[in-house]
């Protein structure tokens, strides 16, 4: 049974500003919330059906309320909501420059669309990819739409939202890896020797990789297109920029 | 100036009843017509402001209407109408299997979001994949919806419906050009030798390939994941059904 101050609770979480006040955020559905329940992330509630709490032993620190289904589709933020919903702590990661030093990075500059953001966290699970560090402008990655977007890989990847220019400039002055980005005049990633570690910024849906942060792009990279057209107004063809980051990210673990 | 009649008309492609009834379908947006009034697709009307109108140049062939932005917010698809909206024809595409012969085809079993096949027709544009063979359930690749998310590939693209069992039964005794299936049990598309020519099958969002086809998959392929981390329940981990396509056309053309 669903209180008022519960349902008034999960609901503000709808809100980044709300989400930053509680340091929490929502998860919904069978697959993303066993996830959660077997990762680092601190799960604080659950709101479940009864068969979802008889089905799968929850830890007695976490609060677990038995709701109806019409309770459910109060708070969730889907369609059709599955079974339950988790309140959850967001980690906090400390961004430790030394641990980025083997390891490839994704460098997300800009990315608006919450539904791409979800996808390119994936996408880093999928790649081995650890650490994602976001422009300030990117979307927040506890958007409901983001985490649902993600299928479980939010609980894995470490996220960190920052201010690029000031992060690439420390990187020039203290670790010094190579900065992979994707721009016209590259060189075709098929044909690249690549690292096996550094960052690969991937930039906005339609505006690219931004001005400010070309200085410090030191491998300029570009995926070839073998499309037997051209485009009738003269303009670039592009891929969407999760296809984009697939596609640069497969190049680098496939050697 | 937009008559009752016109407005009635434009809207009612919104479905695909009457895109069918009427073998029309609406594009919207000065990118996507400008790239549909130079290709083979024949543009019926256009619907555009006095500055589009003003600055492009459309044959005396089209019916142009000029519209106000309110009148083409009255019968967009978009929440924010940019311009211009076309009414083209539904080109009709007949399977010629010759044409296949020494080419690489996407074969799309149910895929049902129509972003998703937007995207899918764009990756295929982007590597130079000519015909798309969809199964009767896929999402009509002529709704709006889809038409956008093509970014104007749906302009170069050919799109057949038809029953993919079928289909292949006959491509075994005509044809017999190899058919390659992404399967958890497949062989890694890193390694394995690819042909110039042949299937790919992209399965379903949730469900993967249909059983009923999976007979017909003469090279059975997989896409290796390099996550740290196994998932919780046990379940395989994937990629997007649009993410799974672009990384295997990759390695089907990097070669």
């Amino acid at each position: 049974m669903l209180s008022k101050n519960q349902l008034k609770f999960v609901n503000s979480l709808k809100q980044k500003k709300f989400r930053e006040e509680h340091n929490s955020f929502t998860a919904e559905g069978t697959k993303i919330v066993s996830e959660l329940l077997h990762s680092r992330i601190k799960v604080k509630q659950v709101y479940a059906s009864a068969d979802f709490l008889n089905r799968i032993s929850i830890d007695k620190s976490i609060e677990s309320v038995e709701v109806k289904i019409s309770e459910l589709e109060r708070i969730s933020s889907l369609t059709s909501p599955n079974e339950v919903l988790a309140v959850c702590e967001i980690p906090s990661c400390e961004l430790n420059k030394n641990e980025l030093n083997d390891k490839l990075t994704l460098v997300l500059d800009n990315i608006k669309d919450p539904g791409n953001l979800g996808t390119l966290i994936r996408i880093a699970d999928w790649f081995g990819i650890d650490s994602i560090i976001c422009s300030h402008e990117t979307a927040d990655a506890f958007n409901p739409k983001v985490v649902q977007a993600t299928m479980g890989s939010i609980a894995r990847i470490k996220l960190h939202y920052t201010d690029l220019a000031d992060f690439f400039k420390k990187n020039n002055s203290d670790i010094s890896l190579p900065v992979y980005g994707a721009l016209l005049e590259g060189e075709s990633i098929y044909g690249k020797k690549l690292t096996a570690s550094g960052f690969i910024i991937i930039g906005n849906e339609s505006k690219g990789i931004s001005n400010h942060l070309l200085p410090y792009i030191s491998d300029k990279i570009s995926i070839p297109s073998f499309s037997h057209f051209k485009s009738a107004a003269g303009e670039a063809e592009s891929l969407n920029a999760a296809i984009a980051a697939a596609l640069i990210c497969s190049e680098f673990r496939r050697r």
